[in-house]
């Protein structure tokens, strides 16, 4: 895709794709894009940033502190509900909840996702920040790989998410693409959406689920269905390319824990992540 | 305390103090036990160990895998009541949701906490293990210290919840007990429920936000309330004691997230979890 035009907040093919259309009071319409699937899916981290939105205007405060979901079912592109409901609201603080439901041919209900999140003010903040966290070392950006240059990738399938984003990612982590992962359990990369639209907190929740599973790197192939997902926005990002990096140090009884951190272009940790996932069989 | 018989699971003052009674199909009596609060709250462990209880009640399937919860204001000691919703049921694992809410004296209600949990079968799981964690590295048992050793905390009040509890606390954690922090946000120690109880996968529920916090370590005094905290129980443990390690690796904007992981006598990761909590003023 070429961008004659860097798109902006409010005016994005991310933000399009995750409007939501007010239906009744906390209950919104929304339509699941063909153009974030991986594989047939739906990814995971797409569904989280509409379930954000819906929050966002149902809730007092905008912005996402931390949002924790667990995964019911496969969303399919096309029609979805949302419904929300408020929880508690504070001075600082307000919490809901979130549930995407699709319907069947049938009619039959058919719940997808359901949050919990706690909303506040990001600019309301102070600046004071006591951190041991450091910025993952990354290759420089022109250094780093597209997913689209791999020979072949260890699943087959429609990829559309991977034409909204620009991924460029660190060589010591995609391994995989070459039959030969490192065995680390590590994934790192460059983050931005493709048209060149900056970040904000609810493009931070698609961006923790949007790299290529850290099971790859493990030398696992296959689908690595999330069970649980929680994110913690910690800041407002900068403009500007995104650093990502995800581990997995816990691979046992078949599942496995993934975190991620996010980093902005002014090196402050934006975004936390952790979810538990099936490992693949 | 001396305990002169070793309690068992079911049978101890963990069970009888998470203990749910039925009240209507998915509805549960509850009562918040003045032993298990840290200065005037009752801890959020503890707390988490009784949704979690009513929610293997109501679930099909009894062990918690993933339990996110947001705390909405503190409990109280006294009586609560659980709402426990099923909101998907599956082969090998189910998801529900529970609520905890209590009354003021006009009858008012207000909820304190809302999770949403996915629970399976540990026993079911496979042997298999692939791990780059490793166990945190603690002194000797007989060389760590009990928080009764120190000679003031820093904070003050009731602390019925230590009495139930046997901590030893590694050494190079405890500085702030002398006014010497060590600045890293680290806290580790062994633990045991002080009535030698074993651990299963409720009490983990309880033992993630067992220990100090880690604000103590940077530091700060005062109180630390929990927004939001994801627990992954990743394997059933064996008996014996529990090691624990938190970390905090960024405190910004008011706000920081503590990771703690319980490894059990087998050498083996059996929970992680995060929380994101407010730092004290």
């Amino acid at each position: 895709m070429a961008h004659a035009v860097q798109a902006s907040i409010g005016d994005s093919e991310f933000d399009r794709d995750t409007a939501v259309t007010p239906r009744a009071p906390g209950v919104y319409d929304a339509h699941l894009s063909e153009g974030w699937t991986i594989i047939a899916a739906v990814n995971g981290g797409y569904l989280l940033a509409l379930l954000g939105r819906a929050l966002a205007h149902t809730l007092p405060h905008s912005d996402p502190f931390s949002v924790s979901a667990h995964y019911l079912s496969a969303s399919q592109p096309g029609p979805a509900v949302i419904r929300t409901e408020t929880i508690r609201t504070g001075r600082t603080l307000s919490t809901g909840q979130a549930s995407l439901v699709q319907y069947e041919q049938d009619g039959t209900e058919v719940e997808r996702i359901r949050v919990l999140a706690t909303y506040g003010d990001l600019d309301q903040l102070s600046d004071e920040v006591r951190t041991a966290a450091t910025p993952p070392e990354l290759p420089a950006y022109e250094s780093c790989v597209s997913p689209s240059d791999a020979p072949a990738p260890p699943v087959t399938g429609s990829s559309a998410i991977l034409e909204r984003l620009t991924l460029r990612l660190d060589p010591a982590t995609v391994g995989w693409a070459l039959g030969a992962p490192s065995g680390k359990g590590e994934m790192r990369g460059w983050f931005s959406l493709a048209d060149g639209r900056d970040a904000d907190p609810l493009s931070l929740l698609l961006t923790v689920d949007a790299l290529p599973p850290t099971s790859f790197d493990l030398g696992l192939n296959g689908w690595t269905p999330t069970v649980e997902l929680t994110t913690h926005i910690r800041c407002r990002p900068a403009p500007g390319p995104l650093r990502v990096a995800i581990r997995t140090r816990n691979l046992a009884g078949g599942f496995l824990e993934e975190d991620a951190e996010v980093w902005d272009s002014r090196d402050r940790l934006v975004a936390q992540s952790r979810q538990l996932a099936k490992a693949p069989r």
